[in-house]
């Protein structure tokens, strides 16, 4: 798929089939995207927790509300934020999120769905995912990886209602 | 290319060939793909100023300390947040960094080069930008887009110290 095909084509994904592995390999592949992605000042002010144990996913669907897919996914990738690369300033969200997307989008090349599910700044699952996890960053969103079991299709469009030009 | 490729290919651009403009048929892809970005509760959070008018990037370049690119770029994209949409959550900046990456990605397939410059949360340079603008949305980052005049090799790595197993 191109790139134009792909951006178009990624769907948050919320039913898996179950009991399906996710290759170290695949993995790989998409931290490498998400690590690709631009930061302020190439800071990366980024870590990843790949969470593979079914008791840890449980604890996680525990702690947010709207993770229910993780029971079938194969992992969940847990982007965090590292301030403390940024010298005091605070673009991580944002690049988080560039990041998040990079990883969305290699997933989807790799044929496999995923879910974006935020946790900061809604501090309570923030604090909970971090004591899950045993970490110091800043949990920013657990994504669900797995093998889809649904093909929503595809959704959005250019609105023109959202340009200002000047 | 392939959506692998160009996730790895894409580069930030400080030198363009000056006197290009930028078609609005490719300006309109560009931020439908911005808009194909994934957003808490699909809230599309954002709006975007495209700026073509020299006199106003020129203002641009005085608010914010390193966009000394615009000079050359055939016009700059203002991605800007809408708190106003998302009832009280503050997801908006994590879903304007992956719209911003989606519209990187797409300009770079297109052939174009881009450099993100981020304002929000510098307050001082998102006032500005927001005056100069005359908007009341947030200015997340000043996107700079052009014809490339530099070709920077791919850049970033699979870091193995970023990743966590649990």
């Amino acid at each position: 798929m191109n790139g134009t095909e792909l951006i178009r084509a990624r769907r948050s994904i919320r039913k898996y089939k179950a009991g399906e592995k996710l290759p170290r390999e695949d993995l790989q592949t998409m931290l490498e995207a998400a690590m690709m992605a631009p930061s302020a000042n190439n800071s990366r002010p980024w870590e990843f927790v790949v969470v593979e144990s079914r008791e840890i996913l449980e604890q996680l669907m525990s702690a947010h509300p709207h993770t229910g897919m993780l029971a079938t996914a194969s992992a969940a990738i847990v982007v965090c934020g590292r301030p403390d690369l940024q010298y005091g300033k605070s673009f991580w969200p944002q690049d988080c999120g560039a990041a998040i997307e990079n990883l969305l989008l290699q997933a989807t090349e790799l044929g496999y769905g995923t879910c974006w599910c935020g946790c900061y700044p809604v501090l309570e699952r923030t604090e909970r995912v971090r004591e899950i996890l045993q970490i110091s960053s800043v949990p920013v969103a657990i994504v669900a990886v797995g093998v889809p079991d649904e093909s929503p299709a595809p959704r959005g469009f250019f609105d023109p209602q959202r340009v200002i030009y000047r």
